[in-house]
């Protein structure tokens, strides 16, 4: 088992924030689909999974698999369809927990990834250790305005906020995936 | 002075590769302008510059630019704006090192990324070390199927590939920059 095998992450379209704090549902972004997994597919993460409770969002997402996995999309860009077999769907958190622990034969490690920093931190070197050592952990990754507090029940730590040392945190969620497996996982 | 406020970055869309790894020049794409300038704001970079021959899409950046910086976009997201301050254009390489050299007084280090290992090879610590210290740097991105050899004549030294440990060598450009941003100028 290699230490990404041991790593999944999940895309929370719902529950997150907006602008002004309030819990809404996000859209599932096409574009986020595949960076995210073509990001995981080359630190070898064990699954990517996007959740979302409204059905006109999975059966897009639905579509949008079909087309690179048995279509003509995997046929023209076989590397693509190899970076999203990772792509998983949840309708909820709580159905994607107990999908995981059923399959892993215990609860992950549940990790949830912030623009600013709270609750109880685990810094990137100890999370790096878990997953060369082995043990079932699952980061959460906020769409729109990040994970609303609906969304954090169940989260076990945080990672420290990403810093270029200024006040600035908008980096797109898109870049905070890939830099967090980097961290987590790259080979130097 | 920053370590970041040394750094450029330059999104190369000609001369680069297609698949078959022939000589072409790829359309500029909305995404990674908005993404790498975002994640560049994140971590204090001082430009970021899209390389492109092309009048018509020199015209697309300046009107996407413009919606942003004086436009209506701005004022409902400036932090977008913020962001997108960082960008420049340039019609080509040679024409990008010279306004580089004139402004800063000195030639730039020009450090390539590929996918694949070749040339001098820089390290990360290196680099690091260099842009905390002082001294004008210029990192080239490619787009499509990565950098043409005609754009490496005048490149200095190579960042080592980005890897997980496996054979997959498809993150998209804009992770690329937001991983290669963060292992140089990140405060952890």
């Amino acid at each position: 088992m290699t230490a990404g095998s041991w790593l999944e992450l999940a895309l929370v379209h719902h529950p997150v924030a907006n602008r002004r704090g309030e819990l809404i549902g996000s859209a599932v972004t096409n574009l986020d689909i595949h960076d995210i997994a073509r990001s995981g597919r080359t630190f070898g993460i064990d699954r990517f999974h996007l959740v979302t409770p409204y059905a006109d969002q999975q059966s897009l997402v639905a579509e949008l698999l079909d087309h690179w996995l048995t279509g003509r999309g995997g046929q023209l860009n076989p590397a693509r369809k190899e970076a999203l077999e990772l792509v998983r769907v949840s309708p909820d958190l709580a159905a994607l927990y107990a999908e995981i622990t059923e399959r892993r034969g215990e609860k992950p490690l549940v990790v949830a990834t912030s623009a600013r920093a709270q609750g109880q931190i685990i810094p990137y070197s100890a999370l790096r250790e878990r997953l060369a050592g082995g043990g079932p952990t699952l980061i959460l990754l906020g769409t729109a305005w990040g994970l609303a507090p609906e969304a954090l029940a169940e989260v076990d730590a945080f990672l420290p906020p990403i810093s270029g040392g200024g006040d600035y945190n908008h980096l797109p969620v898109r870049a905070a995936a890939a830099i967090i497996m980097d961290r987590l996982l790259a080979v130097v």
